[in-house]
């Protein structure tokens, strides 16, 4: 009885074994038995709320607007290798980016919100730039939003949640990475709320000195103190040459958030992601060892959170030419190099067909927008406080997006007209009020109704519609090229991604 | 001067080519020196409307209804083979099923409503289907939809409109492939309108004898004289064996458009998709050579076009019930099989998050739905003719969806019964009419409202959002497995796949 009984735990345990092949789908194996070369270089960019969708809308964008037909290839999508993968976090179906975050830096689903830890908050789970440090590498960490936040934070920071900034930008100032850029610090000083001023030094949250704050230290400070150079205007930023290391370089502009501004917003002559990415390259590639570079393009989720096409898209496209930096440094180095293009999660459940367009899609249109969402929101703030009227509000809305402007294709129809109208009375307070909190949602979120409405009725007209102002658990492509690419074709789940790195990297 | 403008030339063809190169990403010059095992036995799987989310829409839902978290992988998700590829049309970016189906069929994009002939509709396009038959390979196909229909038809016809439906089926008719089985035949009579009547000889079109209709001959009387068996009764299809040839297998029962009832509506012993690909193998495997088999999954599209979710999820997972029954075969005959799995194009901008759900899903919500919207809105039909009450249509509402059935989740809030109430008002020409023709579209397509509401709503709470009613133009996922699966990895072009799979059979 007692042998019967351990046959059938054998037989389920082999049975059980079985099963998670199966959903592994041979990735486990493939990466087990890998054999060909390892890289000295490796890149691993996530785009945030960077779906096949924002791909597809970018490469059809940059066809559009050359009138050529169907896609131009963005160099991502030139790599040979391509694969895609589930999202899912530990307790919930749609991730959140801490949780996505800490699963494509440390190979383990967790829980929301929760940064480089377990789901019960109790274990740190070490990401592969720490062991990349810890094994001699070089490691950068460059991100479009701020340095602290969920993305950038699962590589080098253990937090019971993403909002615990002052602890996360701490571990960000003891990480003994080398090269830190792009976005800002939010609350260097522990204090929950950023100081707003326009100095930059307020702005990297430096004009304190060495202010305690409840008792805390100001985590740039802290930084310095471990030998940190904090670097946040565009002279200084030139300055930084190969050789130079433990850098932390934040943009001397910074917007919403503490990030870069959005590229549709970036007035000539701004730094770039790219130009941070090949900053990053300059300082990491001083060692025999190689380096780990994360690059992030984190504002393709705020910009698809915001239902804001044109913005997105641009994003999208900054995200690339960040790429192309690094292919740039793989063709120098073709088999010592690997660069892994991902994303964390779909944002804004982005199609591309709308209802209302049928089957008809003129993504030109999208060039007709002149800035973000988050610029335009400030300027109805500003009408807003002048109480103006619905013609002016229309005005500002028509200069933005480029509506009526004598294009045919950009003339407001009558109902275009008529949900601007309810957006603009729902904003200022006129007109009949959306009693319906469901009703009031699905239409605008969160966001000031009438830029979100506009955005909506400009993707509508170039054929993209959203299903939400959330993420959405649609599975994420992976491109790859170069030594260990191999590893990244077939369809398995995030946490493959830095498991296989792992391997690769001999971590 | 000569001689440096023809230097000039050729710089520009070098430069030219290497754009080609570029976009087609590696897969032409990988197929052209493809070195390894050629297959006997092509299977070639398309799911109508089948993207990436309906993908994981399914394995997610399969997750939900045994209490698991992520996915469940349906086989064709287990093939170690991945990749993906654009779907645009010759004339369009967002395509239709018949130039979709032509690229997949033949290797050239085509102008929309096109079957298997160049955009200008002059010059016929051989499929790899033809040029299997005429290297001596069996030759079957099977679809859930009628075998008249778009993709079917553009691997053995070649006309300029997918709506040549008489003309269709005479090519069908004049085709010599093996074996046909699923759906009907529209208008075998040449007739624009299918007749209705209930007798399953008038569903095949077959009670007029040899009758001929303004000039022409009854194609499935032409496919007799052409030596075809034409089965249209479960225990005559139970009666085909192996051995058997030139078959035409067309379902005993019979709903919307000559197709096979949804999986949803269907009753216990029904014949399935996977019969019909079963009974396709069985005839097919029966030569020295090898066969060719192009399966479709027609209906998922039908159901996402009306966006109704729980009937889409269910279609996909009947898609893969008939690759399960590839699958068995392809492990009796590992070294000599190829399995491709792929789809036309997304329908319904499926996004696997709805804004007003925020991060919230609940795939087993689905579980609910008694049938169809097809169904459900002749069940509508009939209490129109009745002139029922808001209530009593309700109540019909609830019974087919769950709602209000005492499961917290499932209760109709005020926001949602208003929609069914103006569903109701439009459906049954009562209250405030929609006068905007735009918004009354956006609403519920060319569906009718009542169903088309509670699809949406029911897909809402379980955590779905649709775009549009008709296709979007993302990017589509191709899985393989077997010899020569290697060339469906990367990220291409639909008119790839029958180029890889016409060199592996050496067509």
């Amino acid at each position: 009885m007692m042998n019967h009984r351990i046959f059938l735990l054998l037989a389920l345990c082999l049975f059980s074994l079985q099963g998670v092949f199966a959903e592994s789908n041979g990735v486990q194996e493939k990466r087990e038995s890998y054999q060909g070369k390892t890289p000295k270089y490796v890149f691993y960019f996530i785009g945030d709320g960077f779906g096949l969708s924002q791909s597809n809308a970018a490469e059809a964008y940059m066809a559009a607007v050359k009138d050529k037909d169907g896609v131009v290839r963005m160099v991502m999508n030139t790599f040979p290798k391509q694969g895609f993968y589930t999202t899912y976090a530990q307790n919930r179906f749609i991730t959140g980016s801490a949780a996505a975050g800490t699963a494509l830096a440390t190979g383990h689903k967790t829980s929301i919100n929760t940064i480089g830890m377990d789901a019960a908050k109790q274990k740190p789970y070490k990401s592969i730039a720490e062991k990349a440090r810890d094994h001699g590498y070089k490691v950068g960490v460059v991100t479009s939003v701020s340095l602290d936040h969920a993305t950038p934070a699962s590589f080098y920071a253990h937090r019971p949640s993403r909002n615990d900034y002052y602890d996360i930008s701490v571990d960000l100032a003891n990480s003994n990475f080398n090269f830190f850029g792009g976005g800002g610090i939010k609350h260097p000083e522990g204090d929950k709320k950023a100081k707003k001023s326009k100095s930059s030094a307020a702005n990297m949250g430096l004009d304190s000195g060495e202010k305690i704050n409840g008792g805390k230290k100001n985590s740039l400070q802290i930084a310095k103190k471990n030998g940190y150079t904090i670097v946040n205007s565009n002279d200084d930023f030139n300055k930084i040459k190969a050789g130079d290391d433990k850098i932390i370089a934040i943009n001397e502009k910074l917007s919403g958030g503490k990030s870069l501004p959005y590229s549709i917003d970036q007035k000539e002559g701004a730094l770039s992601l790219a130009d941070y990415t090949q900053k990053a390259i300059d300082v990491l590639d001083n060692d025999q060892k190689g380096f780990f570079l994360m690059v992030e393009g984190g504002k393709i989720d705020w910009s698809c959170h915001a239902n804001d096409a044109a913005t997105a898209i641009k994003e999208v496209i900054q995200f690339d030419n960040a790429i192309q930096k690094a292919y740039a440094f793989y063709e120098a180095h073709p088999d010592e190099t690997l660069i892994v293009v991902c994303g964390d999660h779909e944002t804004g459940g982005l199609g591309l067909g709308f209802s209302g367009s049928h089957y008809h899609s003129a993504f030109k249109l999208l060039e007709n927008q002149k800035n973000s969402y988050e610029v335009f929101s400030s300027k109805i703030s500003k009408l807003k406080r002048k109480k103006a009227s619905f013609d002016k509000v229309l005005k500002a809305v028509e200069e933005n997006y480029g509506f009526n402007n004598g294009v045919k294709a950009m003339k407001l129809s009558d109902y275009e007209l008529s949900q601007l109208k309810q957006a603009y009375d729902q904003s200022f307070g006129k007109g009949d009020k959306i009693e319906n909190k469901d009703q009031y949602y699905q239409l605008y979120g969160s966001y000031e109704p009438i830029t979100v409405t506009a955005g909506h009725i400009l993707a509508q007209k170039a054929g993209i519609g959203w299903t939400t102002f959330s993420h959405t658990a649609t599975p994420i492509p992976v491109r790859a090229i170069g030594s260990g690419s191999t590893l990244f074709e077939g369809y398995f789940d995030n946490t493959d991604l830095p498991k296989n790195i792992e391997v690769l990297m001999n971590l």
